[in-house]
């Protein structure tokens, strides 16, 4: 299969470009680095760059920032981070994607554990990643010609864990390449609006 | 109990109004409306109205609008009038909000049965839903002095199906007094995190 990996560079995307590459050609898409460069929060950039790809098997997203702070200083404007780029920088890759994405072919978005187990400092990381959730539910019953739309949401990375630990105390973390094989059932399988929950 | 109400003049608001009128003084606000006028979408808005109205025992908001359409026709501004009105204009509530709510006070917000249940033309519905479910779990451990934090989540109104019934075959309509009792729960009860699902 030929798929668009975006957010290959990150700890997450590391390992899933390692899991799919091994029976699949992989695009990867970053900010700075990767094949090709854009930018998730603007949907023009990724019409232009999707526009150049062609048709695609299947989109995959491991990209996404979110504010994490003081509960106490939460603003709009930090809430605003994680709108702008972990949710509709991956609700621009679907609207965008549609188009250039093959009959059956797949999306695969990421959230995280803390839409439903929340911890100090992640109410706009919880938020983001709830609306994140829902939105599949909701796009795998309006995509059509049997395009297939999952996400993951993974606890706390192990490799993460030096600088995460301390937010995450007792929640049992997963390796990056366990997360990555989620990837593959998304994009592999025939599974649709469904929340694959790595905890 | 000094309550105040956002989004008294709705379908949902007025039954909630009614419903906790019985027992409390009820503050209504509203865009153009009730006792007092803010727009939800400002925080600044808010934090001037709060500051007159002074402290209270909860907040209550039955407020907020989505775009609902054509899935193919769907556009990231499309999305974004949700995600400033429905979602970011309850989160301005809360975070406006706590530095006048009392001791034990409770916000009540109001989000809905397409989180997890999604229909036709509903998806941005669905993604605010979820991100005011998953903000509503956060929060509640985040909030001080003993504030406690709950979201109403009802399915679509017998009073509302003239005009939404199409898009809702099959799901059972409640009425908006049945849905209004819910909020006393939140309110009065001492629960805190919870969503109260109506359907």
């Amino acid at each position: 299969m030929k798929i668009v990996l975006i957010g290959a560079s990150g700890t997450l995307g590391k390992a899933v470009a390692h899991e799919l590459s091994v029976r699949h050609q992989i695009i990867s898409v970053g900010r700075k680095s990767g094949d090709f460069h854009a930018d998730l929060r603007d949907i023009g950039s990724l019409q232009s760059l999707f526009e150049k790809i062609g048709t695609v098997d299947a989109f995959v997203s491991a990209a996404g920032s979110v504010h994490f702070g003081p509960w106490n200083e939460l603003t709009p404007e930090k809430v605003d981070i994680g709108l702008r780029d972990k949710l509709m920088g991956q609700v621009n890759m679907v609207l965008a994607g549609q188009k250039y994405l093959c009959d059956g072919g797949s999306f695969t978005l990421t959230s995280g554990i803390l839409s439903e187990d929340p911890i100090r400092f992640g109410a706009a990381a919880s938020l983001v990643n709830g609306a994140l959730e829902s939105f599949v539910r909701a796009a795998a019953i309006e995509l059509s010609r049997g395009q297939r739309i999952n996400i993951v949401s993974p606890t706390v990375l192990q490799e993460s864990m030096p600088s995460f630990g301390p937010y995450f105390r007792g929640y049992k973390p997963v390796s990056a390449a366990d997360v990555a094989l989620n990837y593959s059932k998304s994009v592999e399988g025939r599974q649709t609006g469904h929340i694959y929950k790595v905890w």
